[in-house]
């Protein structure tokens, strides 16, 4: 087999922090962060510049973002949700602005207090600043494989939001399946649609594991030639919608499988581990990733 | 999409328990099987017939199947490993004798010391008697896609042993991840080799958990043409070689992903759910797998 690269995009301290109930120190994040620098993975999503009162346990992004040690090779981002967010976000000086909307209006709502047609100028407006700034523009589509209120989602839904985003200057679009629904033939269904309008490099899959499926989504995606995959250390976090659940796939059952599965990831398997052993430690719980599991047991 | 049908073969009280700490009593097994025919499931490996020395967990092979009730259109097989197994297993009246050896010679001699070469006879004679009784023979070749002591494992010697074991009369092979090291590139590998000579229908895929993949794996084995996959309720059980670890891949897990993707199991989801959490109360410690982590958080 030929070696094929894929590209890991860890969004442990964002996404999975979000979602832990306990509030982390600025020095705790910065000082995992910087760990998470040195394991060879490309691309860390920091933090997330949404009001302190949407997310404590993020309220401290500046800090954070202005305390890391950023090393070459490795871009670091953080989520933009509007214009304001942005200030700070550019005060940071961070690497990459990544943007977020909702395929389906409730969820659009609940999150962002906005219908979708209202989101799309900020879209926009926070794309185009960024970009006259000189960051590169990522952009997350949640709910895309469903829906926590209103449940399956439209694909065209999907890509009109896609086609936006990628106008507005976007790079990158990252599918989400915010609540660990999707199933690996409803990926291939909805990577034919998507595929048919926008390259496979304009496309990131980002699964939750709540029932188990993310690595096998993960699977279909690569075959239907996406390379780019989101993922959290550990399996950190959880999901609101469904308590006690797996939060995103963990980085470190990913770059397993893909490691056994001969492709090149340019993570070291090893530190990426300490990396997860030093934030089960500050958690004081055990991390729910399979190698985790294996490692906690065996020490 | 045309519906496709998968068969399910529960072994989770021969797999699942026989890694499990705790010895339950006949009843409790009996209960628990008797609970898992009413899901609709169309086959349980409901014990082991191998010395009680062997397996303490599994040492009242004969009181078990003597007791539970068997409905129409559930299998009631065992693990049968030499014909003084049969002869117990053919008082209690199985309905279907599972044999098993290795692929890899120091798991085989460790497992029924005994070399390969040795075992074949063995194979033979209670393949040939249990077909005299009127008994269909299912077959595990263990250490398919890697070996604890050995690693690697010879696709030839896994070719050879299932050409011996169908020559001999079995129906079906299950193709066994023993220490859940397969990876889904791994699976195509194997099975073009494997489907080359022998028919799909002839070969049933039977994954541990250990690190993650078999689900993923499984998408895999779908995708090559292969229809029935073995999985132990709630991942029950474990793995002697990597304490900590998951067992079998998850029953719940399995149907649930199946469902999603419109396949056909004949299991009702519900009374699955209700069978784990019974077990679950029995173990008094909580089952692993994806769907009971989320109802043990709901509860």
């Amino acid at each position: 087999m030929e070696e094929k690269k894929i590209v890991i995009k860890e969004v442990g301290p964002r996404d999975g922090l979000q979602n832990e109930k306990e509030i982390l120190s600025s020095k705790q994040k910065i000082d995992w962060i910087n760990q998470l620098s040195n394991t060879g993975i490309p691309y860390i999503e920091i933090t997330s510049f949404v009001p302190s009162s949407w997310i404590p346990q993020l309220a401290d992004a500046l800090e954070v973002a202005q305390g890391i040690t950023r090393l070459d090779g490795v871009t670091y981002a953080a989520l933009v949700p509007n214009q304001k967010g942005l200030e700070t976000a550019l005060e940071a000086n961070i690497d990459e602005v990544s943007l977020f909307m909702s395929a389906s209006e409730s969820h659009n709502k609940k999150n962002i207090n906005k219908t979708i047609t209202e989101t799309f100028p900020i879209m926009k407006a926070v794309a185009k600043e960024s970009l006259q700034a000189g960051k590169r523009v990522r952009a997350y589509v949640s709910t895309a494989f469903g829906c926590p209120y209103e449940g399956a989602v439209s694909i065209d839904s999907v890509l009109k939001i896609c086609d936006r985003l990628l106008t507005d200057g976007a790079y990158e679009i990252s599918l989400g399946d915010t609540i660990g629904v999707a199933n690996p033939v409803q990926v291939e269904v909805v990577l034919t649609e998507v595929l048919k309008r926008f390259s496979a490099d304009e496309i990131a899959l980002h699964f939750h594991n709540t029932r188990g499926m993310a690595l096998a989504n993960i699977l279909r995606g690569i075959d239907m030639g996406i390379n780019t995959f989101d993922s959290s250390l550990g399996g950190l976090g959880g999901c609101p919608y469904a308590p006690g659940a797996s939060g995103n796939v963990a980085t470190d059952d990913l770059v397993h499988m893909l490691g056994q599965m001969g492709y090149e990831t340019g993570i070291n398997e090893e530190k990426l581990m300490d990396a997860a052993v030093f934030i089960q430690n500050i958690l004081r719980k055990s991390l729910k990733s399979h190698q985790m599991s294996v490692m906690n047991q065996v020490k």
